[in-house]
């Protein structure tokens, strides 16, 4: 193992840093992690970073390369952090230039949905695949698209915002200005509103605490129809953003990760059958909705792939 | 101009078959159009096609591909038309095998909204461009995209139906079960029909005749201001479509044309409004929207581009 190269994944959340030594596709060492809301601005958490990596570097000095995964719009190219979702003080910063300087690593930065496909991609359900949507549910919705074998970032490095496009024209207006986006219909804290209304509608109500997707998916389990309905519901909601994604790219496969994917078959099922009802036949044919292999593993083991890649190593053949 | 070489382009449509020579853009020779519904099957409309290929051959000897763009579903590698939307007797017709038996020169067939994006990336709008959306609007809406410099066609080579993608998941059901599909909001009937209903609900009823697109476009421009209303409330669903586009693959540029495209600043100016409300900076900043630069002929100069291409010749540099 002494002459593979190793990498360092960093999956920077809103809660916490988590970093990570990826050795063929296997964390095998996991940093303590840094408390994200401690850091009012960037520099000092860019310093942190940089005393995490050296001090896993000293465990592992084969380590060639390090990924960060950010909540938010990153220019990929240059490494330029745009902003993030629900973290102060991080405004147009080079983090990849900040942190090359302190470790004297190449250092890829990229956005943490398109290291989540990235991860399923290389190391995951999509191995081999050449064209595939990967979408990550939880408190957002995010995605990545690979066709023909690449990951597609667009003009300016942002593409594939699955949780910010429509379903309905006329929907409520979010983040963005953008109505009726995805992620105000599916995103967590929007599933449990959704359960808290319908069950209050059917003269039921329950906790907030009661409505959580982890307890609606247990009540579903054990037969409750209006726990069933809910992840029918959503699974509805998901289908009609996936289906424009098989319109207009045409993939062979959707890869569905995050915490609301652990609904297993209660959401897969009804969606499988909403999507393939609204597709004709030669987008559908030998098309695969798939769980992701990875779970909270997969922003590491994305960016720490995607690094080693980005620094010349053949992740596909060796790692 | 002898060692040149040139194409022909052939647009199939569910009315009529044009055919023409194409010369650096240009076409310098059209045939006389096929009348498409004389023709119950393919194989005698084929063998006629081959014809007018033979005829435009004799005119132009140094013709060296030929192109065909197909109101349908192909597929691009082996040019089998699976079916056509509107055309009787065409099902699993190979179509590209059948012409270079016949012609015994390359053949490429492709989706006619793909040829017209291929036109505008080639010879047209998006000349130079390497992330842009193409839209056609007219009886049907169809679209195709270039990523990373290259035409994103997917696994079964069927991307680009911006046309089917959906603006509302409760919507109508549409030709292939899809709910909401944007086509069923925004082809020329829909608008028709659009406009005869929004003057009927404000009392001043018309007739269909009244209601075309071209007759709401000259109402428009003299002002009135019921059917500026129509093309704001095309141009607001069209957004919807088009932004789901722009999250989902971050083009530079949006390129419009069809029939529908004709309204101009009609539609364009409450279009490109509704458009960046609903995107955040890194999608909006250097995004373009523009008219298409052809019009009928989008189809023959796409496919010949496309053929020549195809067949190794270099049209970014010569032609």
């Amino acid at each position: 193992m002494s002459d593979i190269p190793l990498a360092i994944g960093i999956d920077f959340g809103g809660t916490s840093v988590k970093s990570g030594v990826l050795y063929r596709g296997n964390i095998i060492e996991e940093a303590p992690r840094i408390d994200t809301q401690n850091y009012e601005e960037a520099e000092p958490l860019i310093q942190e970073l940089a005393q995490v990596i050296s001090d896993l570097r000293k465990n592992h000095p084969t380590i060639k390369a390090i990924g960060v995964g950010m909540p938010g719009f990153v220019d990929f190219p240059t490494g330029l952090v745009h902003n993030l979702t629900n973290v102060e003080g991080w405004h147009r910063i080079p983090l990849k230039m900040r942190l090359e300087e302190l470790t004297e690593l190449p250092v890829t930065v990229e956005n943490d949905a398109n290291c989540m496909a990235y991860a399923e991609w290389k190391r995951g359900t999509g191995r081999g695949m050449k064209h595939l949507i990967a979408i990550t549910l939880g408190t957002g919705v995010g995605g990545g698209i690979i066709l023909d074998g690449k990951m597609i970032r667009g003009a300016n490095s942002v593409a594939g915002e699955l949780g910010q496009t429509t379903i309905d024209h006329q929907g409520p207006r979010g983040t963005y200005g953008n109505l009726g986006a995805l992620e105000d219909y599916i995103g967590n804290r929007e599933i449990t509103k959704l359960a808290l209304d319908t069950y209050a509608s059917k003269g039921e109500p329950k906790s907030k605490e009661e409505c959580s997707p982890e307890k609606i998916t247990k009540a579903a389990l054990l037969g409750e129809q209006t726990a069933i309905g809910i992840w029918e519901d959503v699974a509805t909601k998901l289908a009609s953003a996936l289906m424009n994604c098989c319109w207009l790219l045409n993939p062979e496969a959707i890869i569905i990760g995050g915490g609301v994917a652990k609904a297993g078959s209660l959401l897969f099922a009804p969606l499988d059958h909403a999507l393939r009802a609204q597709l004709s036949r030669p987008f559908k044919e030998n098309l695969r909705i798939l769980p992701a292999r990875f779970g909270n593993e997969a922003g590491i083991v994305g960016a720490a792939t995607l690094a080693l890649e980005q620094a010349g190593f053949d992740v596909d053949d060796h790692y």
